[in-house]
Protein backbone atom coordinates (compact mmCIF):
# COMPACT_ATOMS: atom_id res chain seq x y z
CA UNK A 1 0.00 0.00 0.00
CA UNK A 2 1.15 3.05 -0.82
CA UNK A 3 1.73 6.39 2.17
CA UNK A 4 -1.92 7.67 1.66
CA UNK A 5 -3.76 4.29 2.01
CA UNK A 6 -1.54 3.29 4.79
CA UNK A 7 -3.15 6.39 6.45
CA UNK A 8 -6.55 6.48 5.06
CA UNK A 9 -6.77 2.26 6.19
CA UNK A 10 -5.56 1.94 9.57
CA UNK A 11 -7.78 0.72 11.74
CA UNK A 12 -7.48 -0.01 16.03
CA UNK A 13 -6.75 -3.72 16.13
CA UNK A 14 -7.48 -5.00 19.39
CA UNK A 15 -7.43 -8.73 18.50
CA UNK A 16 -4.36 -10.95 17.64
CA UNK A 17 -3.49 -13.89 16.34
CA UNK A 18 -1.40 -16.26 18.34
CA UNK A 19 1.96 -15.48 16.53
CA UNK A 20 5.00 -13.59 18.01
CA UNK A 21 5.81 -10.80 16.50
CA UNK A 22 9.24 -10.26 15.30
CA UNK A 23 11.78 -7.65 17.59
CA UNK A 24 12.94 -6.32 13.89
CA UNK A 25 9.37 -5.41 13.01
CA UNK A 26 9.10 -3.91 16.20
CA UNK A 27 12.82 -1.63 15.58
CA UNK A 28 11.05 -0.70 12.48
CA UNK A 29 8.13 0.44 14.43
CA UNK A 30 10.53 2.34 16.64
CA UNK A 31 12.78 3.82 13.88
CA UNK A 32 9.58 5.46 12.68
CA UNK A 33 8.41 6.53 16.12
CA UNK A 34 11.37 8.22 16.30
CA UNK A 35 11.51 9.87 12.92
CA UNK A 36 8.45 12.28 14.27
CA UNK A 37 8.47 15.53 14.53
CA UNK A 38 9.13 17.50 17.81
CA UNK A 39 8.80 21.02 19.57
CA UNK A 40 12.27 22.42 20.76
CA UNK A 41 15.78 20.98 20.61
CA UNK A 42 15.00 17.54 21.47
CA UNK A 43 12.12 14.89 21.65
CA UNK A 44 11.07 14.35 24.91
CA UNK A 45 10.08 10.78 24.35
CA UNK A 46 11.59 7.15 25.29
CA UNK A 47 9.78 4.13 24.70
CA UNK A 48 9.62 0.90 26.38
CA UNK A 49 9.38 -2.29 23.84
CA UNK A 50 7.96 -4.96 25.84
CA UNK A 51 8.18 -8.78 24.31
CA UNK A 52 8.41 -10.25 27.41
CA UNK A 53 5.95 -12.79 28.40
CA UNK A 54 5.81 -11.83 32.38
CA UNK A 55 5.39 -8.25 31.81
CA UNK A 56 2.88 -8.31 28.89
CA UNK A 57 0.24 -10.25 30.79
CA UNK A 58 0.46 -7.31 33.89
CA UNK A 59 -0.51 -5.05 31.06
CA UNK A 60 -4.44 -5.54 31.35
CA UNK A 61 -4.71 -4.99 35.34
CA UNK A 62 -2.76 -1.75 34.92
CA UNK A 63 -4.38 -0.36 31.59
CA UNK A 64 -7.57 -2.16 30.81
CA UNK A 65 -8.91 -1.81 27.45
CA UNK A 66 -12.03 -3.67 26.53
CA UNK A 67 -12.11 -5.76 23.64
CA UNK A 68 -7.74 -6.31 24.05
CA UNK A 69 -7.05 -10.01 23.35
CA UNK A 70 -4.89 -11.88 26.06
CA UNK A 71 -2.16 -12.74 25.66
CA UNK A 72 -1.23 -9.68 23.99
CA UNK A 73 2.18 -10.07 21.66
CA UNK A 74 4.05 -7.27 22.07
CA UNK A 75 3.30 -3.84 23.16
CA UNK A 76 5.00 -0.23 23.31
CA UNK A 77 5.14 1.89 26.55
CA UNK A 78 5.24 5.77 25.10
CA UNK A 79 6.88 8.14 28.08
CA UNK A 80 7.86 11.85 28.39
CA UNK A 81 10.97 12.76 30.48
CA UNK A 82 9.62 15.71 31.66
CA UNK A 83 13.22 16.97 32.31
CA UNK A 84 13.53 17.66 28.77
CA UNK A 85 10.43 20.01 28.21
CA UNK A 86 10.61 21.76 32.18
CA UNK A 87 8.01 23.73 30.88
CA UNK A 88 4.67 21.90 31.42
CA UNK A 89 3.17 19.16 29.01
CA UNK A 90 1.21 21.22 26.83
CA UNK A 91 4.13 20.55 23.95
CA UNK A 92 5.33 17.39 25.27
CA UNK A 93 1.75 16.16 24.76
CA UNK A 94 1.44 16.88 21.44
CA UNK A 95 5.53 15.26 20.59
CA UNK A 96 4.45 11.92 22.54
CA UNK A 97 0.90 11.73 20.23
CA UNK A 98 2.69 12.43 16.90
CA UNK A 99 5.25 9.69 17.96
CA UNK A 100 2.33 7.69 18.96
CA UNK A 101 0.43 8.08 16.03
CA UNK A 102 4.04 6.95 13.86
CA UNK A 103 3.76 3.49 15.58
CA UNK A 104 -0.04 2.56 15.16
CA UNK A 105 0.45 3.57 10.99
CA UNK A 106 4.02 1.74 11.06
CA UNK A 107 2.64 -1.31 12.30
CA UNK A 108 -0.43 -1.42 9.63
CA UNK A 109 2.41 -0.77 7.32
CA UNK A 110 4.27 -4.05 8.00
CA UNK A 111 1.19 -6.05 8.50
CA UNK A 112 0.69 -5.57 11.83
CA UNK A 113 -2.51 -4.18 13.87
CA UNK A 114 -2.44 -2.02 16.87
CA UNK A 115 -4.49 0.00 19.29
CA UNK A 116 -3.64 3.13 21.22
CA UNK A 117 -4.72 3.06 24.90
CA UNK A 118 -4.27 6.18 26.83
CA UNK A 119 -2.50 6.60 29.79
CA UNK A 120 -1.59 9.97 30.56
CA UNK A 121 -3.59 11.72 32.02
CA UNK A 122 -5.43 9.13 33.80
CA UNK A 123 -3.52 8.85 37.58
CA UNK A 124 -4.37 5.29 38.49
CA UNK A 125 -2.78 3.77 34.95
CA UNK A 126 -0.06 6.27 35.42
CA UNK A 127 1.00 5.16 38.67
CA UNK A 128 0.60 1.46 37.45
CA UNK A 129 3.21 1.93 35.14
CA UNK A 130 5.44 4.06 37.01
CA UNK A 131 5.52 1.06 39.32
CA UNK A 132 5.83 -1.89 36.86
CA UNK A 133 8.76 -0.34 35.38
CA UNK A 134 10.20 1.65 38.48
CA UNK A 135 10.40 4.93 36.21
CA UNK A 136 12.68 7.25 37.53
CA UNK A 137 11.27 10.76 38.39
CA UNK A 138 9.99 13.59 35.74
CA UNK A 139 9.52 10.41 33.60
CA UNK A 140 5.65 9.55 32.44
CA UNK A 141 3.98 6.81 30.82
CA UNK A 142 1.94 8.98 28.03
CA UNK A 143 0.40 5.83 26.01
CA UNK A 144 0.03 2.26 25.74
CA UNK A 145 0.01 0.53 22.20
CA UNK A 146 -0.66 -3.21 21.69
CA UNK A 147 0.93 -4.79 19.07
CA UNK A 148 0.44 -8.35 17.31
CA UNK A 149 -0.88 -9.85 13.64
CA UNK A 150 -4.24 -9.27 13.45
CA UNK A 151 -7.02 -11.60 14.44
CA UNK A 152 -9.07 -10.15 11.85
CA UNK A 153 -7.94 -7.44 9.92
CA UNK A 154 -10.49 -4.84 10.01
CA UNK A 155 -11.85 -3.47 7.33
CA UNK A 156 -11.16 0.16 5.92
CA UNK A 157 -13.77 2.55 7.62
CA UNK A 158 -13.99 6.58 6.17
CA UNK A 159 -15.32 8.84 8.88
CA UNK A 160 -18.04 11.40 7.11
CA UNK A 161 -16.93 13.89 9.04
CA UNK A 162 -17.08 16.83 6.23
CA UNK A 163 -19.04 19.38 8.78
CA UNK A 164 -15.42 19.59 10.04
CA UNK A 165 -13.58 21.37 7.11
CA UNK A 166 -13.89 25.19 6.45
CA UNK A 167 -12.34 27.04 3.41
CA UNK A 168 -10.68 30.29 4.13
CA UNK A 169 -13.16 31.13 6.98
CA UNK A 170 -15.31 29.79 9.90
CA UNK B 1 6.72 4.70 -1.82
CA UNK B 2 5.52 2.82 1.02
CA UNK B 3 3.71 3.46 4.10
CA UNK B 4 6.82 2.76 6.31
CA UNK B 5 8.72 4.86 3.67
CA UNK B 6 6.84 7.79 4.20
CA UNK B 7 6.95 7.82 7.60
CA UNK B 8 10.80 7.15 7.77
CA UNK B 9 11.50 9.86 5.02
CA UNK B 10 9.23 12.72 5.88
CA UNK B 11 10.81 16.29 6.79
CA UNK B 12 10.02 19.83 7.51
CA UNK B 13 9.20 21.63 4.24
CA UNK B 14 9.53 25.66 4.11
CA UNK B 15 10.37 26.67 1.16
CA UNK B 16 7.96 26.00 -1.21
CA UNK B 17 7.30 26.61 -5.49
CA UNK B 18 5.70 29.31 -7.26
CA UNK B 19 2.97 26.97 -7.73
CA UNK B 20 -0.51 26.20 -6.78
CA UNK B 21 -1.56 23.36 -4.73
CA UNK B 22 -4.82 21.92 -6.31
CA UNK B 23 -8.07 22.22 -3.87
CA UNK B 24 -8.06 18.10 -4.58
CA UNK B 25 -4.87 17.53 -2.55
CA UNK B 26 -5.88 19.33 0.13
CA UNK B 27 -9.05 17.61 0.23
CA UNK B 28 -7.02 14.47 0.35
CA UNK B 29 -4.97 15.53 3.23
CA UNK B 30 -8.35 16.64 5.43
CA UNK B 31 -9.07 13.30 4.55
CA UNK B 32 -6.25 11.41 6.31
CA UNK B 33 -6.61 13.61 8.68
CA UNK B 34 -9.92 13.13 9.85
CA UNK B 35 -8.68 9.29 10.00
CA UNK B 36 -6.50 9.79 12.67
CA UNK B 37 -7.50 7.97 16.06
CA UNK B 38 -9.54 10.54 18.74
CA UNK B 39 -10.54 9.57 22.35
CA UNK B 40 -13.90 9.22 23.12
CA UNK B 41 -17.12 9.26 21.43
CA UNK B 42 -16.37 12.49 18.97
CA UNK B 43 -13.27 13.97 17.76
CA UNK B 44 -12.65 17.31 18.96
CA UNK B 45 -10.98 18.79 15.62
CA UNK B 46 -11.91 21.29 12.70
CA UNK B 47 -10.18 22.51 10.28
CA UNK B 48 -9.45 25.31 8.04
CA UNK B 49 -8.93 24.98 4.44
CA UNK B 50 -6.52 28.11 3.47
CA UNK B 51 -6.09 28.70 -0.17
CA UNK B 52 -7.08 32.54 -0.26
CA UNK B 53 -4.47 34.36 -1.09
CA UNK B 54 -5.23 37.66 0.76
CA UNK B 55 -5.72 35.30 3.92
CA UNK B 56 -2.52 33.63 3.48
CA UNK B 57 -0.72 37.00 3.05
CA UNK B 58 -1.65 37.43 6.59
CA UNK B 59 -0.50 33.93 8.83
CA UNK B 60 3.25 35.23 8.73
CA UNK B 61 2.75 38.25 11.11
CA UNK B 62 0.42 36.23 13.04
CA UNK B 63 2.65 32.95 13.04
CA UNK B 64 6.06 33.56 12.45
CA UNK B 65 8.36 30.44 11.31
CA UNK B 66 11.72 30.97 11.12
CA UNK B 67 12.57 30.32 6.93
CA UNK B 68 8.87 29.38 5.56
CA UNK B 69 8.84 31.16 2.56
CA UNK B 70 6.29 33.68 1.20
CA UNK B 71 3.94 33.80 -0.42
CA UNK B 72 2.49 30.02 1.35
CA UNK B 73 0.62 27.95 -1.56
CA UNK B 74 -1.76 26.51 1.03
CA UNK B 75 -2.31 26.28 4.25
CA UNK B 76 -4.44 24.31 7.45
CA UNK B 77 -5.39 25.38 10.77
CA UNK B 78 -5.99 22.74 13.08
CA UNK B 79 -8.58 23.79 15.66
CA UNK B 80 -10.30 22.07 18.59
CA UNK B 81 -13.24 22.56 19.64
CA UNK B 82 -13.36 22.58 23.63
CA UNK B 83 -17.01 21.96 23.74
CA UNK B 84 -16.46 18.50 22.54
CA UNK B 85 -13.66 17.48 25.65
CA UNK B 86 -15.16 19.82 28.55
CA UNK B 87 -12.35 18.08 30.65
CA UNK B 88 -9.82 20.13 29.60
CA UNK B 89 -6.81 20.38 26.97
CA UNK B 90 -4.95 17.08 28.34
CA UNK B 91 -6.99 14.75 25.52
CA UNK B 92 -8.06 17.04 22.92
CA UNK B 93 -4.47 18.10 22.94
CA UNK B 94 -3.90 14.24 21.73
CA UNK B 95 -6.35 14.29 19.79
CA UNK B 96 -5.23 17.48 17.38
CA UNK B 97 -1.51 16.43 17.63
CA UNK B 98 -2.17 12.79 15.68
CA UNK B 99 -4.68 14.49 12.76
CA UNK B 100 -1.98 16.94 12.62
CA UNK B 101 0.98 14.78 12.30
CA UNK B 102 -1.90 12.90 9.03
CA UNK B 103 -1.77 16.42 7.46
CA UNK B 104 2.26 15.92 7.34
CA UNK B 105 2.54 12.32 5.92
CA UNK B 106 0.02 12.88 3.96
CA UNK B 107 1.49 15.84 2.46
CA UNK B 108 4.45 14.36 1.82
CA UNK B 109 2.89 11.43 0.34
CA UNK B 110 1.29 13.00 -2.48
CA UNK B 111 4.69 14.75 -3.36
CA UNK B 112 3.92 17.81 -1.48
CA UNK B 113 5.88 19.30 1.57
CA UNK B 114 4.48 20.73 4.81
CA UNK B 115 5.77 22.06 8.19
CA UNK B 116 3.94 22.17 11.22
CA UNK B 117 3.85 25.03 13.03
CA UNK B 118 3.09 25.28 17.06
CA UNK B 119 -0.04 27.96 17.65
CA UNK B 120 -1.44 26.02 21.17
CA UNK B 121 -0.26 27.36 23.90
CA UNK B 122 1.54 30.54 22.74
CA UNK B 123 -1.18 32.98 23.61
CA UNK B 124 -0.48 35.47 21.25
CA UNK B 125 -0.85 33.20 18.17
CA UNK B 126 -3.88 31.83 19.07
CA UNK B 127 -5.61 34.99 19.97
CA UNK B 128 -3.84 36.54 16.06
CA UNK B 129 -5.58 33.31 14.81
CA UNK B 130 -8.90 34.17 17.21
CA UNK B 131 -9.06 37.20 15.44
CA UNK B 132 -8.19 36.27 11.87
CA UNK B 133 -10.97 34.12 11.25
CA UNK B 134 -13.39 35.24 13.86
CA UNK B 135 -13.41 31.86 15.87
CA UNK B 136 -16.72 31.42 18.23
CA UNK B 137 -16.07 30.95 21.75
CA UNK B 138 -14.32 27.54 22.46
CA UNK B 139 -12.68 26.97 19.92
CA UNK B 140 -8.85 26.82 20.08
CA UNK B 141 -6.50 27.12 17.65
CA UNK B 142 -4.06 24.44 17.52
CA UNK B 143 -1.63 24.17 14.67
CA UNK B 144 -0.90 25.89 11.52
CA UNK B 145 0.33 23.54 8.44
CA UNK B 146 1.32 25.39 5.50
CA UNK B 147 1.63 23.17 2.25
CA UNK B 148 3.71 23.38 -0.90
CA UNK B 149 4.89 21.88 -3.87
CA UNK B 150 8.73 21.47 -2.19
CA UNK B 151 11.34 24.25 -3.71
CA UNK B 152 14.09 21.66 -2.89
CA UNK B 153 13.01 18.13 -1.52
CA UNK B 154 15.41 17.62 1.57
CA UNK B 155 16.96 14.73 1.93
CA UNK B 156 16.23 11.96 4.35
CA UNK B 157 17.44 12.41 7.71
CA UNK B 158 17.03 9.37 10.28
CA UNK B 159 17.63 10.44 13.78
CA UNK B 160 20.01 8.08 15.83
CA UNK B 161 17.99 8.11 19.05
CA UNK B 162 18.81 4.56 20.25
CA UNK B 163 19.14 5.85 24.14
CA UNK B 164 15.80 6.28 23.81
CA UNK B 165 14.47 2.96 23.37
CA UNK B 166 14.31 0.33 26.42
CA UNK B 167 13.41 -3.52 25.93
CA UNK B 168 11.21 -5.04 28.95
CA UNK B 169 12.86 -2.79 31.72
CA UNK B 170 13.64 1.09 31.83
Amino acid sequence: MDGLEIILTRRSVREYADRPVPREAVQKILLAAMQAPFSGDEPPWHFIAIDDPGILSSIPAISPYRGVSSPIPAAILVCADQLLHPDGPDLWVQDCAVATENILLAAHALGLGAVWTTVYPDADRMLGFVNLFSLPDGVIPFALVTIGYPAVRPPPRYRGCEDRVHWNRW
